[in-house]
């Protein structure tokens, strides 16, 4: 079933925990589709679709209890143990990553930051020291690590990736500006801010031409 | 025309141009779109209709010349001239984005960042001094800004956005946790990490079921 669910509602997954926790915080115990339709920006019908592929979760006609939706999100997700991860290059964005907003979720942790650079090894980065590559698949090994965020140049991100897959990697986030080539079993998810950035000024430019 | 290419249309221009960028680099003059499909990944069909959105570029038979449709794509996307903008938020994240890859771009420019912390304004990062909030609009002003790039706490954003849309700013790249409310002429894409790294979990737990 699970394997079913499309990119896109895996997508908007994230999304409604978020609002859940939100919620929560708020006290609120029972939440309706258009509510939470209201909160995300998604269509109610959307929301009840993306839901009904991991089970029935709603009581028609009062709504989604907000904690037990929560903890079915957090299972499905997969954030309900803790996720070791690794962020290969310690360059600016590593830094930023390793630091970032990834240690606000106690259950997904870095448990290593590795980068060739002489200068940069042995540096502390928020409590992880900085290690070279050549530690990385003992690392993955000891910590059962299955998710790596790879922020290498462009140029070196395909070797790096090549020998993550046989290490047991199968999720990876990838900031280099560059198409992966990994083995079928291994997701690949390209998270590439020049991408993102000229589509935004697509939009700017848009607006210019507008006014 | 332009104005009604979907957004998963102008998310792939730019996976184009950087294709036709290594591919003029090869010095291939002609390619495809059979062959930009095999380095795109998208069908051909697809392609051909992305690029069908803005205008007749290819030649049927033989297929497209690299440096005329990076010219037009250039045009298309609003990467023939500059584009200033702002990074508001000085954190690891917002320093990292400013010295990142945007330099790389000609057209792209980073002209200023903003925090509001004492012990960051005046810090150097690649040349660009961080400047106090207060200095924001009249940067947004005399650069003719049109794109920011938010990396303030998610409880901050809000406030910082509110204020942007009346300075000019007109597309905003937010990597703040959280959903922004803004005038209906401002464009705003969510570049947010947990968001992308949460579903990257979901698939590498996928396979560890599997298996």
């Amino acid at each position: 079933m699970r394997r079913n669910a499309p990119k896109s509602v895996v997508k908007r997954l994230p999304v409604y925990l978020r609002i859940l926790d939100n919620l929560i915080r708020r006290d609120v115990e029972i939440i309706s589709s258009r509510a939470l339709s209201e909160e995300t920006g998604f269509t109610a019908e959307q929301i009840r679709k993306d839901l009904a592929y991991f089970g029935a979760f709603g009581t028609r006609g009062t709504g989604y209890n907000t904690g037990y939706l929560r903890e079915k999100l957090l299972k499905i997700i997969g954030l309900d143990k803790q996720t070791n991860l690794v962020v290969i290059g310690a360059g600016h964005l590593g830094k930023a990553l390793t630091r970032y907003n990834i240690s606000k979720n106690p259950y997904v942790k870095v448990v290593g930051i590795f980068d060739n650079s002489p200068e940069e090894i042995g540096t502390d980065i928020g409590g992880i020291i900085i290690r070279p590559m050549s530690d990385l698949e003992e690392v993955i090994k000891n910590h059962n690590v299955r998710v790596a965020m790879i922020t290498v140049p462009a140029d070196a991100a395909q070797d790096v990736v090549s020998g993550l897959a046989d290490s047991g990697i199968t999720a990876i986030l990838n900031f280099a500006p560059t198409k992966l080539k990994v083995p079928e079993n291994v997701y690949v998810h390209n998270a590439d801010l020049t991408i993102e950035l000229q589509s935004l000024i697509y939009y700017a430019m848009e607006d210019e031409k507008q006014h």
